[in-house]
Formats: structure tokens, sequence, C-alpha cells
């Protein structure tokens, strides 16, 4: 089965908008076993939408459009597809309720305006908006000489298109398409590169992509996803024995698995053992601290920081030594190393991590070039020190450096 | 001028990653005057690349590919386009040479895996890949008669992607392509929902609709962005004219212009007028200092700051009264003066920020419910203490809030 997506908005040509729908159908769709095929977004012109939805009519089983449906001027899909299908419009009854309803609800009159959202294309089904005004519509277009082929009208914005897919669309495509059992697993990965990654585990994979295993890879800064794939019958099987396989020979660096991120894994560790972190950033500037906030329930175990960018900060609020700052430099192993100590004695907590680095533009040296940074773990057994090197632009770096920094303690507390 | 751009991946097919290409090459794009026609994205399989990009050269002037350059098994978009344009692919020494000095600055040997890389299809104009090793290529195809049509293929990863398409690709298509003059300008607002902003503004900027000027508006969370776009030879005055309306109107909510950011806003003004801060965080968890620091130069500004989550954290490192956070709670207006007020002092700051509120989902109280939060802003003259709700989800309430506290710095500094 192929399924296509097609997007319109001006908006989106012009790159002020990012587009969220294709993510969140797309991954929807797989989750139900319907693999997308194809995600289009075009302009707000009559020429534009009915090119992209005629040529999905030539190749895809379902094809669902959003936006286009609300009442202003640009808003034309409706009326372009009835004529694209040769259908009348028609006035429904249940629309018309829904959307006074939806207006006296909120004690004002309907506005003429609306009156274009209670025409359908004639033979249309009709899903009422949950949480607006706009019906989305879904017609079995009969264009397909010997198989089903339904075309789906979405509403543009995410809060209406959301419930309406979940509670209205998600039903009608069950029981009209047979869906295929797909299963995806991602493996997220972090120490090591694309190429070496692949090929460590390409030829232990290889009797199972015989038999039909996706493998897909994607690269992130300080990171590797591994994604292993199936259809059919065999898929949760093939997608296990992958698993197993990736595992045995990644073991330590996988930290993860599917929706995942680094600072989840480590909070659902600290929570587990019923422990604590603290936390000592220069150049990540507070960037490890506002991931590990980002995780409902860091509270319990993250008991604070110090962003320590002035060497002032570091001496007076970590008990760094000024003679270590003069004799070493503020990056440094002992700065590092004096960092660490200094916020785990400070804030009383089990384990703490501190960089100092220099994330750039400026501020290389010869010797300590931008990217050079020491990552400093303290735990009650001891402190770790590293320096590793992270020539990327500054943000990337301050995001690399993070995931290194939590992946010392990941496995720490494995 | 039609341009198209073809993304590939099927981890996009999938929805595990948010696709931001299509965004971000539209955006530059159209600043450059050429207005993307069609946003594509296809899985990583031969038939599904092959029939976009054939499509697509049957229609636009300029074809832009990203994904599926590098060098595992399913790049293979180098070679599938080639094969498409009858091109046959070469070793190209340039390449070979940028990917072994790549390995040599990190010590390490060329994987052999790279080997395809270096392979580009006769004729194409190569991009050395300022930040990796997969290089992009561009190829006039000859294919469109009487027209001159690019095809340019550019690496997947955005870090690799953005700044070769900044270096390299635009100064291709400023010296291939002639531009329609279009001029977009963004007024980035805070503090006004986007219903109100559009009453506001509307009327005014009535008369140059009607002259051609277009009116977009953004909503984010705690800010609204108003688009004012036009074509051709009267652009830049009517843009202007109504840049000069929206001024008028909303000044003071106006925060910054295009691609400023409110951290962005706020460094400038710390540099132009040599002034320090420093940051003393609760509910935002690092979020501000993680802002403020991914702004280069931000070193010169920014003293630091405490992540002080925990209430002891707030007394030892913050200096706030056992007394104060016993009788008020950790959320309180007299805790968020102690706090602001403890960490002007120890960092010495100008300037300090202090934010203590629930970001939930946990942690409510029928006085104080999920989403409230006091902002505090010190100076030389005084303090400033304010409470806020803001009802959202856990990562929207941190960048509202931090949004908010960088605006009130932001007037008291302009």
């Amino acid at each position: 089965m192929n399924v296509e997506i097609i997007n319109t908005g001006s908006e989106l040509m012009l790159g002020r908008v990012l587009n969220t729908h294709h993510q969140w159908l797309s991954r929807r769709l797989a989750d139900l076993g319907h693999m997308v095929t194809r995600q289009v977004a075009v302009a707000d012109t009559g020429r534009d939408i009915q090119e992209a939805v005629r040529e999905s009519l030539g190749r895809a089983d379902l094809i669902i459009t959003t936006g286009g449906l609300g009442p202003t001027s640009d808003d034309i899909t409706r009326e372009l597809i009835a004529e694209l299908l040769g259908r009348k419009l028609v006035q429904n009854r249940d629309v018309l309720a829904h959307i006074d309803q939806f207006f006296a609800k909120r004690n004002r009159a309907r506005p003429a305006m609306t009156n274009v959202e209670t025409m359908v294309p004639e033979g249309a089904l009709v899903f009422l908006n949950p949480t607006g005004t706009a019906p989305g519509l879904a017609v079995e277009t009969g264009q397909k000489p010997g198989h089903k082929q339904w075309l789906v009208m979405l509403p543009g914005p995410p809060r209406e298109l959301r419930p309406m897919f979940d509670e209205l669309v998600i039903p009608l495509l069950k029981q009209t398409f047979a869906a295929e059992l797909f299963v995806c697993r991602t493996l997220r990965t972090t120490g090591i590169g694309e190429s070496r990654v692949q090929e460590m585990i390409e030829a232990g994979l290889q009797p199972l992509v015989v038999r039909g295993l996706g493998i897909g890879y994607c690269a992130r800064p300080g990171a590797v996803d591994v994604r292993l794939t199936a259809s059919g019958t065999v898929a949760p099987q093939l997608v296990r024995e992958g698993e197993a396989v990736v595992q045995s020979i990644m073991g330590p660096n996988i930290y993860g698995f599917d929706d995942d991120e680094m600072e989840s894994v480590v909070v659902r560790q600290l929570m587990e053992k019923k422990k604590t972190v603290a936390l000592a950033e220069s150049c990540t500037g507070g960037h490890i601290a506002n991931r590990i906030t980002n995780i409902p329930g860091a509270s319990v175990v993250l008991l604070g920081g110090v962003v320590s960018y002035a060497n002032a900060a570091k001496e007076n609020l970590l008990g760094v030594r000024a003679e270590t700052l003069r004799q070493h430099g503020a990056v440094s192993e002992p700065v590092a190393r004096e960092m660490v100590l200094g916020v785990r004695e400070r804030f009383g907590s089990d384990y703490a991590l501190a960089v100092t680095g220099i994330a750039g533009p400026g501020g290389g040296t010869p010797e300590k070039p931008v990217g050079t940074v020491f990552i400093a773990l303290a735990w009650s057994g001891g402190v770790e020190v590293e320096c590793l090197l992270n020539p990327w632009d500054r943000v990337t770096f301050k995001d690399v450096t993070a995931t290194q920094a939590l992946e010392r303690l990941r496995r720490r507390l494995a």
C-alpha cells in the first residue's frame, strides 16, 4: 500500500514555518503499519495543489492532504479537489449544526464566511472537527481500477488535525485497509562514528538482511542511530534477532532505544538508584542542566549546578584555586578536577559532572584549539577527567560535549 | 523560476526525524529572491528517488536534493542521479585529498568505505565539505531546452548542508540565475497574543495591502512574528512603509527583526553598554544560561549562573534565608528577590535575573498552579519582581519563561 501526504501552504514555501505535519502523520501511519512513500508540500495556488493531487491519484492508495479547508480566501483545497474528482459540493446539515453549536458555545453568532466550511463533495465521509469548525473529509475516489483508493482532507492547524486523525481517521483506516505488520526498532549509540558503526555491524547483520531486515543509519552530532525495520509476519522475530546482533557488538555504546534521549536515560538511572547529581558547567553554559531539567521528575535527582563562565565564578562558587587557574589555565585537567570536586562538595550530591573547554569561535590557541574540552566525573569512588576535541560550531560543540558528559555518567550508573 | 527541493531519507518516511531542511533551504532561497514551488521527501530507495528527480527535471529550473551522499549502504543518491543524467562517476582528486586531510586532522586513517564519497558525476562542480567528508555536487543538466537547469546535491546533516549552502551554493546561484526582487521583513514581538496583534495593526496596514503588501503572522509560545512581504520594484518602499506602521503601533513590544533572537539582542545590548549579567535559575533549569551562551561572545557579558533546583542550593550558593523559604515557599516573591540579590552580589555583575516557578507536570497547588513563575531583575538602581502564569507543557514553560525574563532585561537596557 502506498501512502502520500500533501501539505499546502505558501508560508511553507517561504520557509517561515517549520512543517511538523509530515513527521507527525508519517509516524502515526507507520505505527499503524502503513508506510508513507512520499511527502509533498506546495503553495496555496490552484495549479500547484491540483497538480500534486493528480500525480498522487495516479500512484497512491491513500492520499492525505492538510490545510486549505478554512474560511479565508486562501483556503481552496476543498473546491479544487471536488473539481478534480468531478464531484459537486453540497451543503452538509451535520456540519452546519456542528459549526452553529461551536459558536453558540462561545456566545457568538456563526460568521457568514464559515458557510463555505459546510459544503462537502458529494458522497464524502465527514469528520466533524473536535476542536474547530472546518470538518475533515474523506472520499473513495473510484479512480484506481481494481483497488480501493481514498483521499482524506484534513485541516491545517495541528491542534485540529491531530485529535481528528486519532479519533476519526484511524478507525476509517483500520476498517478500510489491511495493515501490514511493520516493526521498527531504533538503537541509539554514541562514541563511534557512522562509518565505523556500519563496519562493525554490517557483516553480522548480513544473514538477516537476506531474510528481509532493513538497516538504516542516522548520524547526529555525537551519536548514531541504528534503525532496524521489517515487514510481514516475520518482522518481530527478524528485528529481535537483529537487535541481539547489534547489542552483542555495540552493547556498551548503546545508550537507549526508540524515543530515549541521553538525558532521559540518565534521569531514569538516577531515579532508580535514588542518587543525585550536581553540575559545574563552563563551556556548555547550562546546556547539560537544561537538557536534564527538560525531563519531568528531574528535580528529584538534580540538586543544581553552577555556570562558571568567569574565572571568579570558578573560584568563588566552586572553590577552584587561583593558583591552579594561573598555572594551568581555565581549560585544563587540574581545573576540571577542582571544579567537579568543588561542585560535588557544595551541593552534597552523589555524582557530579564538570566541563571546561573552548566553544569558539574565538579563544583557541595552537596547544588548545577551539573544540578542546575537559570532562570530569566525580562520585564516591573517585574522579575521572578526560580531554576530548569537538571541533564543531558553537551550538553543536555544546550539544556534543553535553552528550559526552552525560554518557560518562550513564556508564558509571549502568 | 521554479525551484524544487527533494529530501531523501527513510527515517523521514517513518516519522522518526523532523525535517528541517525544507524550511531552512526555502527561507534561504526566498531571501535570495527565488521562491520554492515544491518540497518533496521520499524514502532512500532507488525507484522513489529517481522518480522524484525525474519529475522535477521536467518542471524546475533548479533542483536541490539533500541526503544520500554519505559512505553507508543507504547512501545512493549520487549513483542514482548520475545514472539518470547519463554521467559516469569518476574519482575526484580534490575530494580525495580533502577527506584524507579531514581524518589526518583527527589522527585517524581514512576508512576505505569513504572511497565512494570521492566519486563524482563527470562534469559536476564539486563543493568540498567545510564540516565533513561527503562533497556537495552541482550539475548543469542540459535537459531543459532553451533554459539553464541545475541540479544541486547536498549532504543530509544540517551542520554540513548549511555552511556548504551559504559558502558555496549561494555564489553559484547568484552568478547563474537572475533573481526577482523580493523583500521580506519580520518584526519579532512579544507580550501580546496573535489575534490581538492582528487587530492592532491590520487597519493601519490596509492601504499598503491594497498596493501589494503581504502580511503574515507566526505565533510561537510567548512571541508573535509579523511578516511583511512584497515583490517587484516597489517592494523595498512598501515593506519600509509597512514596518513604520507596525513600529508606530507596537514599538515597545518589538524585540528584534528577521533572525534576531531575544538572547542575541540582549547580548548585543550588554556588549554595547559594556555591562555584565548573572543568572539564578530554578524552574528554567539552565535554559536562560544555555540560550545566552549559544551567542558567540557571550563570555564577555555573562559572568555565570546558578541552577538552584534544591532549596539547599538556594541557601548555600545564593544566600536565600532558610526563614524566607520556610515562610513563603520556594516559589514566591521574597525568594525570587533574595535569589536575584544573592546572585548579583556573588558574581559582582551589573545586572542579574532570577526565576523560580512550577514547571510541572507535578508540584502545583490551588494557590500556585503549574505554570506559576516569579521573575526578578536586579540592577544598580533596584529590584523588580513579577508573578506570571505560563500554563504550558514543561519544555514550553521553560522557553516562554526564559523569553519573558530576557525581555525584562532587554527593556531595562533599551
